[in-house]
């Protein structure tokens, strides 16, 4: 499937302006693998640029969660919305940070008993007790 | 709100399976607090008992991720499904495992990033490159 | 909250293709409370009546599954979409119906399990087996 | 996929109520192809002709909102729900009515980014400003 | 697709505790045939057994609600979460249980009516009538 | 509710980053007030700036689509992931860009009909036609 042309390299020469972010993404990851997200984002320039530049801020310049707990809570998040783009994409790029495959079973039971929980709560309508609300 | 009435202690007394679950609730806790959820739980001992087993299976006994990654996910899923009542317990309960500001904020940037780039490459229809799939 | 003014009964007298829906829900009903649902939908008559008519075939006309069981389904969805409006409206409608404290423990336990496993199968990624396609 | 079997246009001729629904799409489409949605749901002739005649309404109706932008709309729920069918269908009518490349990528943006704030003002429980509200 | 690798009956005759559970599904459903779901699942013992376990005794052990019903709201939540895997798998089982296609058809029409009154509600704002409430 | 302290003004004119952030949504405005989702991001600066900025690219700056439009594919998807916060906020955005009460109806039947028949599509589990994909 797809809804759009995927962008070949000999597409992305011709538009300078993806180029520079195909580029970035290439030297970033030191790798001239450019997976095809970012071949249909890049019919819109900014777009691409703003999630490109979103993503290097947040996945891989150093924060204050470590890289593989970053992988870890994006997959729970695409899993939650039945994302199989970035759910297979993330696990990869989970096991290229180390993660072992009981770390993928731990992660994939706790996705499953949170929305397990999630679903009872909210059919039993219940409010957060008072003692978890920040003043 | 509540589609249920929440159990009182008195409740729970009467109910020999419901009070058993509640006092390892408070044991295990090492408190002798027990949050509404249980409460409106209560009411079917099976699945109170199912489902508190569960977590303490999965989110309280030693794995192979961490006490506090653990709450983090549990957190992505929450918000991902918009549970308010599992927001606010999973936040409350990873600020006492230690979460800090900085935590709490680079795994909402997560959340949030990553529920765009859902959007995003579903919109596209985009499907998994070869080199994701495990064969 | 309320993103829309909901229509009193003196509003709703003003407006004849109003009227005649909200008489309709009266009579077939049984009853003289229209709850507020009906009275934000109000602003729109067009969808009020086509959304009115289809609840009326689909829950309220005689079908292939009964009464209660129409209103377990409508609550497993509802808490699926995290909808408190409906699971509210829905779970007293079901009582209203017959469904004992067992049947609410039961659905509720349903729709917890089923929102952990497809939460797991999602994030291993399985396709159905062949066995469950049709041809 | 498909839980149930696609009716061909053999079929549709044995039924005289899915007969006239399909001869309704065709005329008031201007076009002999029918799409597989609709050969799914021509199990169940009553919900066919409940579905087509509310589509028909909203969708090609003269409404308030001009067809492109319903058709934006349609893609935008789509998208968030993961409905690939609807994202491909809804994705080339909107061309259809004169989308270009530059409303297609606009449209995505804007839906990454409400997917985006969704879960950031989700994850941080805050409850609507006093000035949004509709008294 | 698939982020894991599945396991074939040599994989799980290696590993007593997988096994066990396999062994368990078959006597249980009376069937050597095992679904792909529990292959996939095989790879995290500990959550196998739980979810089996689990599945065991809210959709095949007596309880207050008919199995077929069961399935049905099974299917609900599956098509609300957009997870192909289970709604293909519980259509299945739910024909197995007797589901005819006048059922099917009328719980699909359910669950395609309660999406849409959850959307409308939600963006109307509204909030559950006082009388629905439990106190 | 709130999982984080909201920023008064006098916290933010204690952090020069989030003033000037602050400062540019008051004079892009052209308006003193900013509503609370900026105040519960404030403790983000990084994810503020960058939010901030995204969304004045893709709602204020000039773009393909007009900024009613814009505002209804915003209300579409939040309403969609069910978020009442974005809803109100949105809503009450699209009323001052001129939105009707007819054209906010129109949106409204919209949202409920693609929530529809996204889910009887995935109960069906039709694939694509071949006719909607892009080669």
């Amino acid at each position: 499937m797809a809804t759009v042309k995927l962008w070949t390299d000999e597409d992305v020469a011709r538009d300078p302006a993806v180029k520079a972010v195909f580029d970035d993404i290439r030297t970033t990851r030191k790798s001239d693998f450019v997976n095809d997200f970012w071949r249909g984002l890049a019919h819109d320039a900014g777009t691409l640029k703003r999630v490109w530049e979103g993503l290097k801020a947040i996945m891989i310049a150093p924060g204050a969660l470590d890289p593989l707990t970053c992988e870890l809570i994006y997959i729970a998040v695409s899993i939650t919305n039945g994302c199989q783009y970035c759910i297979h994409s993330h696990t990869a790029a989970a096991r290229a940070k180390g993660m072992t495959d009981g770390q993928h079973g731990h992660m994939l039971a706790i996705v499953g008993m949170a929305n397990q929980t999630n679903a009872l709560v909210t059919g039993l309508g219940v409010a957060p007790d008072d003692v978890f609300l920040v003043r």
